[in-house]
């Protein structure tokens, strides 16, 4: 499943803690299009592993069903590109139990980095991040659905990704963007 | 609508002519996400304008119910940033209508660039399309949706980008994706 130019960057997109438009703690519910959009860019661009945190049964029972199809069933002999992105997700409990397995695999623990759309949270530069994974740290770098990142959580990462921006203040990109774009930041030529 | 920091970059989503699966051209659906996704891009980068360009009747109702929705309806009320990114999203029957439009507005033609994911097409590297959009150049990006623009298209734009690539020859991302990786290569600091 994983490719010898594969780098050590795992990302994980985390349903659950994040905050809802009111800042309440919410466990949100899985977008079909976040699987297959995030898939893709880690497929594309040799992300080692892509998790999927929800600790919600029937979402669980959901996304399996969808990798099911694309990984193991009709959609995989139709689309085998598809099938290929989607044999890196991996759905878990917890985002503990995905920081768990990548240690297993890579021998340490890997970095955590937490993304958000907010000023003033994070310091870590795309560059820097950039400069790590070419020089082979194991890092995980995380996503919130719904409105973010629950502050719990991102005071718990190791580190926090400066915000993506524009020449304005408005910063309203879907996940699936963020993601496509900090993945290229860090892996692209 | 616009704002003072804007580019003069324009983005363009085609849904006719495209090729299927198969090679054949055809006229494809509008999926909702690429108009939010895409847009939201657009706004957050500064991109002048989103045109969704499709021939289809019932295609154009549906697109033009999704934005009464977010520009004009309940949907704006609920979510004024969604609102604000949906703004600057125009509907055309053909390509060339958008293409007059913005030269309406700029007062010359833009420069057409057709992306594409296939390798040994395209010459123009994303760098020097920045310099081009950095020198205040008028530029109308093109992305093709299903499996992506006709031949025949490609050799009708100015230009054609280089696709993205990955440390392998991976390399299927979603036009949602590609997208929001190109105008950040483009327009991000």
């Amino acid at each position: 499943m994983t490719g010898s130019s594969d780098s050590r960057l795992y990302v994980a997109l985390v349903h659950y803690p994040v905050v809802d438009k009111n800042g309440e703690t919410i466990a949100s519910a899985v977008t079909n299009l976040d699987l297959h959009d995030i898939a893709r860019v880690c497929r594309t661009y040799g992300v080692k592993g892509y998790y999927v945190i929800t600790p919600l049964a029937d979402q669980k029972v959901l996304v399996n069903r969808i990798l099911d199809h694309w990984v193991s069933g009709a959609g995989g002999r139709y689309n085998p590109k598809r099938q290929q992105a989607l044999e890196r997700v991996h759905v878990k409990d917890t985002f503990v139990q995905s920081v768990d397995e990548i240690a297993a695999v890579e021998g340490r623990r890997p970095l955590t980095v937490a993304t958000t759309a907010r000023r003033g949270m994070g310091g870590m530069t795309c560059q820097r991040l950039k400069g790590l994974v070419e020089n082979d740290t194991p890092v995980l770098l995380v996503f919130g659905t719904a409105w973010g990142l629950t502050d719990d959580f991102m005071a718990r990462a190791d580190h926090i990704l400066e915000p993506l921006a524009g020449p304005e203040t408005y910063n309203h990109l879907s996940v699936r963007s963020a993601a496509a774009i900090i993945v290229d930041r860090l892996l692209g030529r």
